[in-house]
């Protein structure tokens, strides 16, 4: 069949490149004019050329007299000469016009004196000296502003100084959005068991708008070849380029596939990327169609992998590199070999090194994409990067942002969350990014230099005491200094009401009760098998116990959730989903900053805000919180 | 009086800071509720929480069997167990729901046969393996982004999967814009001799829209004080921030600082810097008032001093530091002692070093604007820069952008305008930046190293050859490509119909004919200067000789708008301007291209332009060029 043009072992960039080459002439979109006045951003459709001269008068460059060249003739320091007013001398300021029958001016400071009948000069002048003419700035005809310009606002300024007052642009790439599955919902409906909701339209809608398209979202649309074909049909008698959102399930792509084949050419079934797999590229009616994965990672990525080029050409661009930073990567980043890989990663600088750190790369994870400050890319043929390694990272936000981020990796606390608000809300620019890797996990970052602080609860079961131990063991020689945050309740997290009486540690271990626990490292994982032990419960006995949560809040879900029935945690983590809480202890909940940082300027906001009134408030307004220490250093 | 907070000897940091401090109580909007979807770039008001978990039930991360784990106790290679369809095992393919009941997923490559009864398996399984379990990405009530958050297309992707549809955004600072001074008129108004366009609103309004703010521009307001005052008593019942733009006459800004004065307080007026003084910061009713002088640049330039960080800071940023790129200046630049100079620039990148060529300083080129590339600040208390000298600019263009230009300095011809469009038009981001120096300028800066091409004409008169003599004698030993552009006609450009019947060289010299010339070291000057010796013409008894123009575009223009009778010029500039022409001869324009840069992508895509049809048409079609040797190297 002479459309089929599968390209399944080519490099993608290749398919992208000979689709661009066999649409571009068939589908770019007409210009059209628009008000110079609404043109910020859009991108011009032609040259733009002056329709006056600016300035469009000859005007006087200084404060003096407007007079005749000629007139001076002859005049010198030896034979001065008055000039009469208004007949030989005007008098002008800056800006003012030259006056008719004048052609030059001279300057205040020029005149030997003024008098009742006019001014004495004793030197002669040229003319047009201290005058701006016509079209000092711009002249009429001259070329303004080439094709292919994003106009910004200092070009309307000089469109409308040239008299410009209608410029053709590029109309804007219309883009059709086609969100397909049967379990598929509009954001605000009420999700029942295996529906998804539609976040993906909303998103890629926003990306066009920020690439300078208009995107439009078509109604959800069953899996049904006619429904599908019909909204297909549709879509290509407006607009400009077709994108299909698949659901998540598997093979929807193919129904896409083959409707396109049907009234166009696939040109691309199929990528070696990672998240982001069943793409399509190809064409209807003369106009790209695209297939996009329907996981919100995916659908992201590839977006802007093959969307993004389209809107931009159309626009007459080409979609630029992105920028790129060369951070050292904190941990071995695993990719299976034939397979390009996005890994999002969190950038920060700690002392006088970036870092990166990778986030959860699964597919349907849409905070690794908010969390995300880059994206690094691990090539087809390539296992990943070492530890340690230095790699180049496509930003996802400025640099200087990233500069301004205290990089929190540790325990997680709720009041973490808060002191980041504060710390957002001074309006400095300066953010906390957390990662919430357990107490241990924070001191080990740490040691490898990785952070600016952690937050850590690790009881020593010798002594009773907090932290110190750990520091001391584990980071010899280190100058760290323990700032207490908040002491924090501890106990069981269990269902509203308490339904199966649930009151002591010992219950754990009740037969049928299905517990549900933090990782190893973990300071609530500490406690749990310090407590355990203490009271002579083996591990073996709690159902559940090798079920692992990273945070507190995903324990505390879990019970909500009702695929568990306890877990141990915090107070306000139980309180936040609405579950009763079966206290058990207090324990001390500490940051520990590297003494190094300590005179950091962001750090020392943070300290501010530690000892702040209002935050202390708003921590205790969370429940089962003690802040009499909060902001102590502790030895 | 109290009110009276003059600070003209303090640096204007200084007063923004103060003025900054005491309005931040009194000036902040309320926030307001939108709909996600259109929340793109919007700044959050508060910390935005989960409303619900997601995945908000459990579902299988892989294709196979949902089970309870439980029904595995016991199970191992030596006693594999058969678990019957529909009680015991359900098959689900990877994001379905986990059914009810079941509570853990075994892989399809796990089972060790299946079979009309069910599943055998030989390994017992714990519970929520290989389930994405609910909340696996966001937790109901977790924090999904701080305040003062500028909303992406992903973080709209997170609040839609967390069912949070509506989010509490920072109100756009509303501008108001009020326009002043008995001369401005609105685009597109007929232009009397004296009138002023009013482009600054535009300007300003788009500069709002950039920061995130909305300007509304009032009607333009006469010089009367009455008048002034009822405009900014309206604003203040509407706007956040208001805006004066005086005009450009002198002392206007007196008026503007006595009416803030009068009804909230002045903290400044007048400030040292240039281009811009006559600024004014103020307050009335609580809420910011700012006087912006009337010349374009200074209006734009003193925007972004006193407007953009109100702006930004109602939406809770502080404004960011400009990117900043180290370029070598290319000539000195002065810059009087006193004033902090704002002085815009060309960046380009020719061979290893950024270069940076510094434009026409006045505050009323909005040209300049359009062709900067960035600004270089000359400090207070510093006389200006070196030649040489490596200093950081402020950029206006993204830096990737400034590295795909080519900088082409040197004579003015149409045919590069039309040259550089083709390029744009190319839509690979490749452009041409030119400076108009004249063909000597060009070849000196070609020596400097600042060009990647300059545009010549220059007559041997020796031999009367072009071009290559200036070479040999200016860069000796370089090796210079000579590329024929055109040839060109250059004759007298004299009033429609002729009126004074110029039809030689040796009218210029008849008694009261106002003539207008090139500048030193332009190929049309050389040319003048040999034909007026040729025909033994004595300069002195040309009236205007004296007067130098920088294009043929602004001979040409001083010829259309009265204030010279002829000047001397290639016909296309004529043409361009509706003038008669008298054919005097024709000459060479040659593309001098160092052997380096040829082959620089972006000069290896000029070529092939200029060997283009549709190119030479174009450039035909101009008038007065001969493209018969159009892209030749020659000897």
């Amino acid at each position: 069949m002479e459309r089929q043009i599968y390209l399944e072992n080519k490099a993608w960039q290749e398919a992208l490149e000979l689709m661009m080459g066999r649409l571009a002439y068939t589908c770019f979109p007409e210009n059209e004019k628009v008000d110079v006045r609404k043109a910020l951003n859009r991108v011009t459709g032609e040259t733009v050329r002056a329709n006056r001269s600016s300035p469009h008068y000859p005007a006087s460059a200084m404060d003096g007299y407007a007079i005749r060249a000629k007139d001076t003739f002859g005049i010198s320091e030896r034979e001065p000469r008055w000039l009469k007013w208004e007949s030989e001398a005007i008098q002008v300021d800056t800006g003012d016009p030259l006056p008719a029958d004048m052609d030059t001016v001279v300057m205040l400071e020029e005149v030997l004196e003024q008098g009742e009948q006019g001014i004495l000069l004793q030197n002669s002048v040229v003319p047009w000296d201290n005058v701006r003419s016509v079209g000092e700035d711009i002249v009429e005809g001259e070329v303004l502003l080439p094709v292919n310009h994003r106009i910004r606002p200092q070009d309307q300024g000089a469109l409308i100084a040239a008299g410009v007052l209608e410029v053709t642009v590029r109309r804007k790439p219309r883009v059709g959005i086609l969100p397909t599955g049967d379990e598929i919902r509009s954001p605000g409906t009420p999700l029942e068991v295996g529906d998804i909701v539609d976040s993906n339209s909303t998103v890629l809608t926003s990306l066009v708008e920020e690439w300078g398209g208009v995107g439009t979202i078509w109604p959800i649309t069953a899996d049904r070849p006619e429904k599908l074909e019909n909204a297909l049909l549709e879509m290509a008698e407006s607009q400009d380029i077709l994108v299909f959102i698949a659901g998540s399930s598997q093979g929807r792509d193919d129904y896409t596939s083959r409707i396109i084949d049907k009234y166009g050419a696939v040109y691309l079934h199929g990528v070696a990327i990672k998240p982001g797999k069943p793409v399509i590229l190809g064409e209807v009616h003369g106009k790209p169609a695209i297939g996009i994965p329907g996981y919100p990672v995916s659908a992201f990525i590839t977006a802007q992998l093959f969307l993004e080029p389209w809107v931009k050409y159309l626009l007459g661009f080409i979609k630029k590199t992105p920028l790129t930073l060369d951070v050292v990567v904190t941990k071995k980043v695993f990719s299976s070999l034939g397979s390009e890989e996005f890994v999002r990663v969190k950038v920060g600088k700690v002392g006088e090194r970036w870092i990166a750190t990778p986030l959860n790369r699964g597919a349907g994870v849409t905070m690794s994409l908010v969390r995300a400050d880059g994206i690094l890319r691990v090539p087809r043929l390539q296992e990943g990067y070492h530890e340690g390694e230095t790699v180049p990272v496509e930003l996802l936000r400025p640099v200087e942002e990233l500069g301004e981020t205290l990089v929190c990796i540790g325990s997680h606390d709720l009041a973490i969350d808060i002191l980041s608000s504060y710390l957002k809300a001074r309006g400095k620019n300066e953010s906390i990014a957390s990662a919430h890797v357990g107490s241990l996990g924070g001191i080990l970052a740490l040691r490898k230099g990785e952070a600016h602080f952690a937050g850590i609860h690790l009881l020593d079961p010798e002594t009773g005491d907090y932290n110190r131990s750990y520091l001391e063991r584990l980071l010899p020689g280190r100058d760290i200094v323990l700032m207490n945050l908040v002491y924090r309740t501890q106990g069981l997290m269990v269902a509203k009401g308490n339904p199966l009486n649930l009151t002591k540690l010992e219950d754990l271990a009740r037969s049928g009760i299905r517990f549900i626990n933090r990782q190893g490292g973990s300071g609530t994982r500490v406690l749990l098998d310090y407590l355990l032990n203490q009271k002579g419960i083996s591990k073996e006995d709690i159902l559940g116990y090798e079920r692992e949560e990273f945070t507190h809040l995903n324990v505390a879900v879990g019970v909500a959730s009702g695929s568990a029935d306890v877990g141990l945690g915090i107070q306000s983590a139980a309180q936040s989903l609405g579950l009763d809480f079966v206290p058990i202890g207090e324990e001390r909940y500490d940051l520990a900053i590297p003494a190094e940082y300590l005179e950091d300027l962001k750090m020392q906001a943070l300290i501010s805000i530690v000892h702040n009134d209002a935050f202390k408030e708003e921590v205790l307004s969370l429940g089962g919180y003690d802040v009499r220490d909060m902001g102590k250093f502790i030895r």
